[in-house]
């Protein structure tokens, strides 16, 4: 297995600068891995810009900027709590609606509107949107450590889009597991899903893997259950947008199918996800949005046109993971297994 | 559902020119859909180049590029049978090895070789490959006509790689079900998987229904498994490289993943393809070899460059789907449904 030139190291995914009154940077994810571009985000209108094409992704990382995307629209609102909520209110539901599927974004929200319903003040919003960020650099960290022997030596782990450092506000979900296993002395190799139609497989995680010194190669998406079927694969990590009461789970286009040739080759498949990716609103999957993006995605690649003019494509971002098929939840709260119902419901009272 | 603008006419996928001294012409795949570029092929290793750069794929149609391309390597041998016999053996392995999957070139060859056996002259040899040429167009039209019915009205059928005129020297192999249907007045939709890493969904599957007419859409191969759990895919039709004497079958990458969806799903699930398709001599799709393509065709598209320079990838062509997962093979000869191990045997026994 080749080893790729290490990467220099990357900008931060997310950053704040400054106080209430600062603004916010985020790492232009759609121009990697060629380029490191940071774009300043001054206002909410920049900030539902770069969520929307995808500069941001990956559930928790669009929870934290979602968060900061509010500070920023809500600070020059005119004075008196009731004009604020109103204004808060109004951007809440812009930003909620700039992308539907993750339910990250929508509760880093709902969890903002709640604290300034008590405090309407730009001071308590921007602590709160604070206290989200910290608290997902730390569920990451939970998160690999609670996963972290799952991977074996010498194993071959399989993973899908990316679930790293550039999916969150800190070292990564599925990837979070990989980077605690690695420096607890676990030597592996991972195989990554390109992920298209924007290869964040390719772009991303292969990045964030060599930058470790992890061994990776890059498959086509249609290549894994072959190899899973040969038993070239040992275990299958993903990560997560919304995870429904009973363990159906919404991820990046491709991940049913994954799990379908783990289930038929009983190969492990777990999910990895903060707490906050739990939505018991959804008692299942068929209650999710899944968000469906624009045909050029499918069609053009880097500006590259694929297809003669005229064609048509389907563009479903997600899709949905029966419960069923999951071996084991990672969470910042521990791994939860089997039967999913009453262990979720029971992790999230616990939380409350 | 957007009407694709309808393609020009294509040039013929392959075509001889001339007597056994004539040239062999194929149109360049891996310029569609943006050009139409015909090549002229002269000599053996212009065609082993062709062959193994996918200038010409699909199974029935390499079959077909190889025995003209044994013509054109042997037509200067020296004269006497037995040189001659000496050269086309070993010109025949040069080719037989230009790609290992698809058992269509390696049939192809071995029925010329077995002719001149007989009569060791190059007029007898270009006769044989002209009546394989003939049958491949025959064998097109016979799996269109007994598969056609499966295809019912309003349907969304769903294929993967491209299996039609470009796949064959006639009208393809999946896709010859589809044109037979949509002559007969049936109307459906298909959704196409675009077949990373070549694309041949996007870029010729799509061009060739377009041209008749059909309306077509196209999906990332990760999209598929959901679609068809949410219940928008009625029929899925692939083509095969290779299939085992027990219904085991090699196909284009990720074509076991869609069989494993179907299964999920009770999606029948069919394969098209010639009865110079079947091995006898594999009993499994163990016995099969799958070829390993280079690293470059993951992580360049078009020539560009999607990954960081040093990154590796794994790029199997194929993959092997169990026969358990086949409603039916719709073959020249009829539609074969299980068992399939002495279903297959007596049709193949029939036909010698």
């Amino acid at each position: 297995m080749p080893t790729p030139v290490p990467p220099p190291a990357l900008p931060p995914t997310i950053a704040w600068r400054g106080g209430a009154d600062g603004h916010l940077e985020l790492l232009d994810q759609t121009r990697l891995p060629h380029e490191q571009h940071v774009l300043e985000i001054h206002s909410v209108e920049q900030a539902i810009d770069a969520i929307v094409r995808l500069c941001v992704r990956g559930a928790p990382a669009i929870g934290v900027a979602a968060g900061y995307g509010l500070v920023l629209g809500v600070r020059n609102a005119s004075p008196g709590a009731a004009a604020f909520l109103d204004v808060v209110r109004d951007v809440a539901g812009r930003l909620t609606a700039s992308r539907p599927t993750a339910v990250n974004l929508k509760a880093a929200i709902d969890r903002c509107v709640v604290a300034v319903a008590a405090e309407p003040t730009l001071e308590r919003l921007f602590r709160e949107v604070q206290a989200i960020h910290a608290e997902d650099v730390e569920s990451c960290q939970s998160i690999g450590q609670h996963g972290r022997d799952l991977v074996k030596a010498g194993a071959t782990v399989l993973t899908h889009c990316n679930t790293g450092r550039l999916a969150t506000a800190g070292e990564g979900t599925a990837l979070a597991v990989l980077f605690a296993a690695w420096r607890a002395g676990v030597r592996f190799r991972v195989l990554a899903n390109e992920t298209r139609p924007l290869l964040q497989g390719t772009r991303l995680t292969a990045l964030e893997l060599a930058a470790e010194g992890i061994p990776v190669e890059v498959i086509v998406d249609g290549a894994a259950a072959g190899l899973i079927a040969r038993g070239q694969v040992n275990l299958v990590l993903v990560g997560a947008d919304r995870i429904a009461a009973n363990g159906d789970f919404a991820n990046k286009v491709g991940t049913y199918g994954l799990a379908l040739a783990c289930a038929a080759h009983r190969v492990p498949f777990y999910v990895a996800a903060p707490v906050s990716t739990f939505d018991l609103e959804a008692a299942s999957g068929d209650a999710m949005p899944l968000e469906q993006r624009d045909a050029t995605e499918v069609l053009t690649l880097g500006g590259q046109v694929l297809a003669r003019p005229g064609l048509g494509a389907r563009n479903p971002a997600f899709d949905i993971t029966p419960g069923r098929l999951v071996r084991g939840f990672i969470t910042d709260l521990g791994v939860l297994e089997p039967p999913f119902v009453p262990v979720i419901k029971t992790m999230l009272s616990a939380r409350r």
